[in-house]
């Protein structure tokens, strides 16, 4: 694919100014998307950008999963991708080179194909296709994708422009290697690449490898927003083969950022070029990342999926006051019905801090006891011991599905990675709901990300949200006089470490063993974990945040006998 | 790999004699499986078997998805072989040789394999590992295994043997192309294929033409048994290059049966063996197999996680009347508690059918009105309209895991696939439980197997398990006055239909148009079901019996736009 152009607004000799867009497509809105793409390329166009870069298959969203195989979906995406190099035209930016993804069909096998296209002077240019298919983890395009076979360069006035999609840098040999084989000068790679802790180093560390490799900058652009239970993050970025970083994107929201390449000082007239250092955004704390990934993931599922409110049971425990919190970041306390269900065994102290919470968020707040229910349903069934306990959170849960219903609110699950992990939650009780902010933090990451918050809060002169006692106090289900979590789990410093070694290191019995941890330990948190597979088969969806997150990310049978 | 062995008990002069070992293993559990090998080899010796043959991952149950990873699995998977090869010989066993799968591991990449390897003389012959590795529908074998890259011949008593493992024969080229060079006397595959409706003749058909590419009869051995939300038919059997069936063992159940390979009249001296016809089990009736594949399902999914009895809503209705024949046939009628739990809108005629159905299987029957329930959550709640009809279906949901709880019974969902697909049913409400017998048939087919069932019991002089009015009377949810099924969704006989097009075929709704369904229908439909998925995520599993089944195999977004 070469341009035959030579003529733009920008002078050649000066180099070339590329826009970064980075924006929040939504899986399957080829309208909305492609109307997203048309406005930042205008945008784009007026600050004097000549090319400007999309996210990983644009047009369609991603990743679309299995909505690849359906025909009339790719055919629209086609369509999609024509109107908008024609309406590209009409507004006046036929010179532009606007690089998106989209869906693309392999003719010899009639089989998707996850593909790069330049639209320039009115039409769709041919396109470049992924050629490593991840199908580890959270992705599965080995499943729905055939890969491409060919590297491409695109040659926009006289800069030799190399082509990749996310996986493509991830992997050696392929396309990369054959592109530092071109003489390119600069390396362009569209990704959906979800956030998970601490994954803005790697990439960049990756780019840079890369750069060497090719010996040319890489601009890395990555999509940003929720979508069901992942969250990229953007922070798209440029960096060259010395190592530097050249230009950065923020994380967690849309941007448009520019990057100018430009002839060097010691171009020998051929294609040397040197490029300019732009805005490079600080990176975040870690906290502080976790934190908005979180509340954009539920932020998305809920503007994506038409909710304008939300409802949650307020405890006054730390999860639910942390994911009140984030759903007030998401979409305001307003929005929020907070929900106390006090039973005989809540103490006064629980009450008074989800009212706390309810009114320093300005969240609504409603009292519905469990007391009478609980006892209209002990007149039929009679009911001891766990199955009584569960009952208790099974009548919050009827609640709280009642004010979805009712007024149309997303529920919340509120339960965290360590209660996942070990079932310690009630199915159809504590664990109802549309969506799950917290379900991959480990208890001690609750806390943190609590007092995070509220010392955020401090620092913005505002009231900190999250009561302190909710901080402070032992964890406790309140299903029975005295409870504490401790009573049935290990203290959950050490749980979640043995969580994070059994299920993100998956080392089984005796490699918990030589990690250090004690037989007892071990054996009950693996026996707690293995037999809450079906359960966590059933959890609401939440957004991924560590490297490796229950859900689709770990794919475990749930009739297992293995207990080593 | 070569036998080095020459004398054995029968003549080599003979032929060879199979024992087609179609065992139900348990994923994870490595002594229970190699118990049974050992138990089989045993008869199968006895019988003269030279060669015995169990399925796919014989030792560590298949599939084992993502346990693949754990490295302590694998070293006790590869334990289990070792132990298991002494306590063959340690049986008097040794000349034997016993051909099973387990999880290998390429050792220059660390990763998991799915190996076939040979017990003989009491040690762990090298193997063979699977060349294709299937990840499309329910498999995910690309995630997990890295692909064997040769071709084996194992040689036995002079009888020159290929070897493949399941996908292995459904795509051209690979280890069976490289085996039609090697003149080989007989085709062994070992296989976990999960039913799905009329495949046994698909299996068949494709064994007969990889008979004619290698020149030689197929052995095609099939494991049988549940896993989770996959049933194994079993159904193993042997063909000919000229199409004939020699063997076939009974579906849905364990077995060891046998075939002889046998020199024909017109032996050249060399390798050119006959082979015998063997017993041939007959075929199922389309609405047997299906039943039957529900119950193995359901029966298997209790056993494996120790469940001895179940509970579930009797709403009078056809589907839970179906789950609980289906769990009558799985575990015996005494080992169920079916629960009443009329509403004021329940019909005289369903309490009756409830009972009837209770009393016909044998099974303890209780009544739990949802009435005053209702009323008590009424006076805090004052919900209305659908919101109402929810409320009942939750405080059912909370009767049935207060059974559940209390006596240690697995719950079942009684939804139907049509039911599931449209999100014609309560999360939390009707929707809970530990598995879903039926999820999988369309409303339709829920009628037919329950005419089947009865017919079934008629014939064998027994009380027809089904009421004739849960049969014969106009579906309905009875959660309103006079409410039927269809006024908020197109008759079944229509709807089923649209369904199969939409879910199985993946058709748009331009092609489903084309189809011939009218646009009104297609877009209640395609509404309707894209709404549901976030329900359909957190359903119940229940078995596969259709070529797409909801779960794993249809693998879409909940967040999605697209409406075409």
């Amino acid at each position: 694919m070469t341009s035959s152009e030579s003529t733009s607004a920008a002078s050649p000799s000066t180099g070339l100014l590329f826009g970064l867009a980075q924006i929040d497509t939504c899986v399957g809105d080829l309208k909305g998307n492609a109307a997203k793409v048309l406005e930042q390329s205008g945008v784009a166009a007026e600050r004097g950008a000549q090319v400007v870069v999309f996210p990983e298959m644009t047009l369609t969203g991603y990743p679309i999963e299995d909505l690849a195989f359906r025909a009339t979906f790719r055919r629209a995406a086609w369509q999609t991708a024509n109107d908008l190099a024609e309406q590209l035209r009409q507004e006046g930016l036929a010179e532009l080179f606007v690089v998106v993804g989209t869906v693309g069909t392999d003719r010899e096998h009639d089989r998707p194909r996850n593909r790069l296209v330049v639209l320039h002077d009115g039409v769709v240019w041919a396109g470049y296709d992924k050629h490593f298919l991840p199908n580890y983890g959270v992705f599965d395009e080995f499943r729905i994708f055939t890969p491409g076979e060919r590297s491409v360069v695109l040659e926009i006035h006289g800069v030799r422009v190399g082509l990749a999609i996310c996986e493509d840098i991830w992997q050696d040999g392929g396309p990369v290697a054959e592109l530092a084989k071109r003489h390119i000068d600069v390396l362009l790679t569209i990704n959906g690449s979800p956030y998970e802790e601490g994954k803005g180093h790697v990439r960049q560390e990756l780019a840079v490898r890369r750069a060497v490799e090719v010996n040319a900058p890489v601009v890395y652009l990555n999509q940003v927003g929720g979508q069901d239970d992942l969250v990229f993050d953007g922070g798209s970025f440029v960096v060259d083969p010395d190592g530097q970083l050249l230009e950065r994107s923020p994380s967690f929201r849309e941007d448009l950022s520019f990057w100018q390449l430009t002839f060097g000082d010691e171009d020998d007239g051929g294609h040397r070029l040197d490029s300019s250092v732009s805005t490079v955004s600080p990176a975040l704390d870690p906290d502080e990342e976790v934190y908005r990934a979180c509340v954009l993931g539920l932020k998305d599922y809920m503007a994506k999926n038409h909710f304008t409110g939300v409802c949650l049971g307020l405890s006054g425990g730390i999860d639910s006051a942390l994911v009140a919190a984030m759903a007030a970041d998401a979409c305001g306390g307003e929005h929020i019905w907070g929900i106390s269900m006090p039973s005989m065994y809540s103490s006064l102290g629980s009450k008074d801090d989800a009212a706390d919470l309810a009114k320093n968020l300005g969240a609504r707040y409603e009292i519905q006891p469990v007391e009478p229910l609980f006892k209209a349903y002990q007149q039929q069934l009679h009911l001891e011991g766990v199955a009584a306990e569960n009952l208790q959170a099974r009548i919050r849960g009827v609640i709280v599905m009642a004010y979805s219903n009712a007024k149309g609110l997303l529920a919340l699950a509120t339960g965290n990675k360590s209660e996942l992990a070990c079932g310690y939650s009630t199915i159809y009780g504590d664990a109802v709901g549309g969506y799950a902010p917290i379900k991959d933090l480990l208890k001690v990451r609750v806390w943190d990300l609590a007092r995070w918050r509220n010392r955020r809060a401090e620092e913005l002169g505002e009231q900190p949200p999250i009561p302190v006692n909710s901080i402070t106090k032992p964890p406790s289900a309140e299903l029975r006089p005295g409870q504490q979590d401790s009573d049935s789990l290990p203290e959950y410093e050490l749980l979640d470490q043995v969580l994070a070694a059994y299920i993100e290191h998956a080392h089984g019995r005796a490699d918990l063993l030589k990690d250090g941890f004690d037989p007892e330990t071990v054996d009950t948190v693996m026996r707690l974990v293995d037999r809450a597979e079906w359960k966590r088969r059933q959890y609401p969806m939440g957004p991924k945040v560590t490297a490796l997150a229950f859900g689709r990310d770990r794919r475990l049978p749930v009739t297992n006998a293995f207990r080593e």
